[in-house]
């Protein structure tokens, strides 16, 4: 990659934004169209013709009735250093006819976003269909050129956000849950994606190490079955000694240790009979793992048998570590049953704590992590269940239930005029015109709904009472009077327009807004069953105008 | 990023291999287990045990009956490169518990992938579930290390490449395939990711120029909505001159040429009645595109409406551009019914030939890109159309039928001990040992089934008789007397092993592959409904051993 530059003639913005995440998001991870259509608009001399497009989706995904936006400091960063190399526009010269004017590369050469507005609903806000995410204004060929790298960065951040809160919705507030997609992601970045996102919408870790070190994200992770099947029999294990936590004593023969611990429980009352022989591998494993992570000895209990094997393994190691003052993390179950299997772990660790007056072994941690989503969630808490954190993967990074957000890029204003886009489907209709858009919240403090109006039109006012109608439905209105009003757009690249920046947040900032707003919404619209859906309104200023642009721009139909 | 260097000892390796595509595939690029693993693994004195994992799935995707392989190069280009950084030793030590010993990141410094051996079915083969797509032998520690990223770069690819494959199938031969997905894919390498491996799996271009430049891939694209609502009307068009193709004339008013040509339409007899009036901001997008690609005239034609308005915009275009000696590409449908709207088109596109006498104009390209699947291509081919290249995004780049392919990495052998991972889902289970895997061919040139074999057992013949059993089902087995055998699994990483190195193939070669080998299979096994399933077996020998181990290994179950 060749370096880029910040700034219209060289100079530094302040403050300066790194680059994208992904060093691979470029000004040419962009559809062709964009580039055919630059130099058409160019060869018009339209180029420079001040544009204003709206980025917004249609539908709520996953059935429900609420979207988290997240995405946008990366379209921040992008067209912060958004700069052609030479070696890009040399591309872009072999990709297009060669009757392409030279004229059109130095335009190109020429070009940045310090032109460029962009206003944008804060990352990490609950959003809803048709209400611009982004309204970006500026040079028309050059808000082009950002429409596909913007939809890319928005489409799968705010896709995989709201998965996550949907999942967080289910598991309730008092569960652990880790992210643990990377291995079955949509590619290396749909995983470092997926972590960051996740993170947003309300998990708490991560196993994914890069993303870690990217984010700051905090990292989960002990062990696999290989790890277990690795290991043969305890004979195997040379190095048995383990100094006690407290450095005072140290155990010459952990591993013997171990076993006589095992066959306590293997002849233990409350236990008898649960268990015969355990796999030997596993208690290997087991004993290994522990003595190399003595302070955080997480097992996972599924490689032979979780009841006849795996657990009272786990239990004949964690009691070893507590003779030597290491209380055992956990264990993880990963197949199986997960609301039976953990009920039973759990009946062995409590009928250890009273056999052998272990406090708390009754309330070790055990992890679950077999192929979850929201509704075996959901079908573990209807059933009751022990389990205290999730791990979640493949259902939740890819998106599984929908695997695509379906945003879009509309031109709604060019030289001043507004423009609407027609389809013969009335919800593929564009809202025409520059946009101001408006949170209206009610006396219980939850949001009533969202409101857009003309740019200039002045903007609600609480306790003053306004008529909100739906966009496109003439019947559907309703008087509002708010209580707070709250504006959504917020200005987060101010190109020449000499207005503040908007800072773009911590990660961990934008995580608090995004729960803080999850919480503050009416639960109707929250529940996974027959949500209510939220209303997005437009003033009747505006809806007059989009109907009557619409009877201009459309063709009269002739039946015959 | 940080320089990484190749070879163990700072030497090259010949020839060299290239760090992978994206330059966040890192060493870090992994779930936090396999550190804790490595470091269990070292503090037992375990790390260089030599152990062999397969890489394999258990399921093919999208109910059918094959999947593509794909992903391999980049995991190559991964372990020729593989090599910590400080910066990144020191993030593994911050995520470690801090009782983690020194010598342990020394030994991480000190690791690479110089003793390890990939052995790989071909990027673009046809494969199956069970037989595992790599082998991978090497330091227990250090190919444990692999496995995330290996997953992760080989589960997406070979997903995508098998959609790719699918919706060519549907789609037949002889139509032009367009990868359009990148605003819609998970991420933006998720986006790149796609364009390479449809490419693979049988389409011709993708829009998404990042990847035709790394890759090489054929771009296509046009213009969108945005660029016909730019436009007001044929007014604002100042420069109107074109010079005709064999530069012998100028046409100083093209726009009035168009217009000429849209009143003999609009009064034309065959079409009389058709139209009214058109919608004028199109007409004037529609000519100054024309204007900037006169050599390449490909529009949009549903902004509006595409009967009433864009296909006559169109034909007046395309029809001002053949009085100058060019050629109209096509129309380009991205809403409606296609069905219905491709075959209206085609009808005027033919009675405009006749009525105007012009040559080919009803073969007019027609291209058709509103959300696309299998399906709605499948329901298309039922019902008719006169669509010639298909746009498709969504549902292709995010496998919106199935977003995720479960490709698992499972350790089958160490010391030379044969593993197997045990499971109450029998499908669970996994094929211990070290084994080789072989195609055999029928009479008729198709693949009859894949065996799979211990290492040292004789590879089977040509003409030879030889028993295939199921892997678990006792009862399912077959003689087979092959007339060709494929050995599957080739050295592509020979690590210190001194065998040739397969070398890595051209995009376009693996491509190649992927088309013969799907044209190579029995059709049954290919059709969309009710697929028969491929036989995966295994030899006589190695079904006896897995049955022995499995016996060995699971506990004994006590009903009380």
């Amino acid at each position: 990659m060749e370096a880029r530059q910040n700034g219209p003639n060289g100079e530094l913005p302040a403050p300066a934004v790194p680059g994208p995440t992904n060093p691979m998001v470029t000004p040419l991870l962009t559809d062709l169209y964009q580039f055919t259509m630059a130099y058409a608009y160019w060869k018009a001399g339209k180029h420079d013709e001040r544009a204003v497009f709206d980025l917004y989706f249609r539908k709520n995904p996953f059935g429900g009735e609420y979207t988290v936006f997240a995405g946008l400091e990366e379209c921040i960063r992008f067209i912060a250093n958004f700069k052609f190399t030479e070696e890009e526009i040399s591309f872009v010269r072999e990709s297009l006819p060669s009757s392409c004017e030279d004229g059109f590369y130095n335009y190109l050469r020429g070009i940045d976003c310090s032109d460029v507005e962009v206003y944008a609903i804060s990352e990490g806000s609950v959003v809803f269909p048709k209400v611009p995410l982004l309204r970006v204004e500026g040079p028309v060929a050059v808000v082009q050129l950002l429409e596909t790298p913007f939809v890319n960065l928005i489409n799968y951040a705010s896709l995989v956000t709201t998965n996550a809160a949907r999942h967080r919705f289910v598991a309730g507030k008092s569960k652990m849950l880790l992210e643990f997609g990377l291995r079955r992601a949509q590619g290396p970045d749909g995983g470092i994606g997926a972590s960051k996102y996740c993170y947003i919408g309300g998990f708490d870790a991560t196993s994914n190490v890069a993303a870690g070190r990217l984010f700051g994200i905090p990292l989960r992770g002990t062990h696999s079955h290989a790890f277990v099947s690795s290991f043969m029999g305890p004979d195997e294990i040379i190095n048995r000694s383990l100094t006690s936590h407290d450095g005072s004593t140290t155990c010459e023969d952990f591993v013997s240790l171990v076993q006589s611990w095992l066959s306590k429980i293997q002849w233990s009352e409350s236990l008898h009979g649960s268990f015969g022989e355990t796999n030997q591998s596993e208690l290997a494993a087991f004993s290994s793992y522990a003595l190399a992570f003595p302070t955080n000895f997480l097992a996972l209990v599924d490689t032979y048998d979780v009841v006849r094997s795996g657990v009272p393994n786990f239990c004949a190691v964690a009691l070893a570590l507590r003779d030597l003052g290491y209380k055992a993390v956990g264990i993880r179950l990963d197949s199986g049953d997960l609301a039976y299997l953990s009920s039973e772990a759990r009946k062995i660790f409590w009928s250890i704590e009273k056999e052998f007056g272990v406090t708390d072994f009754g309330r070790m941690n055990i992890t679950a992590s077999n192929d979850l989503n929201e509704e075996t969630l959901d079908a573990l808490n209807k059933q009751g269940h022990e389990v205290d954190s999730f791990g979640i993967g493949t259902y939740l990074v890819t998106c599984y239930a929908q695997a695509a957000l379906g945003c879009v890029f509309k031109l709604v204003e060019i030289n001043n005029q507004p423009r609407i886009k027609l389809s013969e489907d009335v919800s593929k209709v564009s809202i025409p015109c520059k946009k101001q858009c408006y949170r209206l919240y009610g006396k219980e403090g939850y949001p009533l709904l969202d409101i857009m109006t003309g740019e200039n039109e002045p903007p609600p006012k609480v306790g003053e009472r306004i008529l909100c109608r739906h966009p496109f439905n003439e019947s559907k209105r309703a008087y509002v009077v708010p209580q707070q009003v709250e504006e959504l757009l917020k200005c987060y690249w101010p190109g020449n327009s000499g207005r503040a920046r908007e800072h773009l947040p911590l990660l961990v900032d934008i995580r608090q807004r995004c729960i803080k707003q999850l919480e503050q919404m009416r639960p109707d619209h929250m529940r996974r069953l027959n949500p209510t859906p939220y209303k997005v309104s437009v003033s009747a200023k505006l809806y007059d105008f989009i109907h009557f642009l619409w009877l201009n721009e459309a063709p009269v139909g002739e039946l015959q």
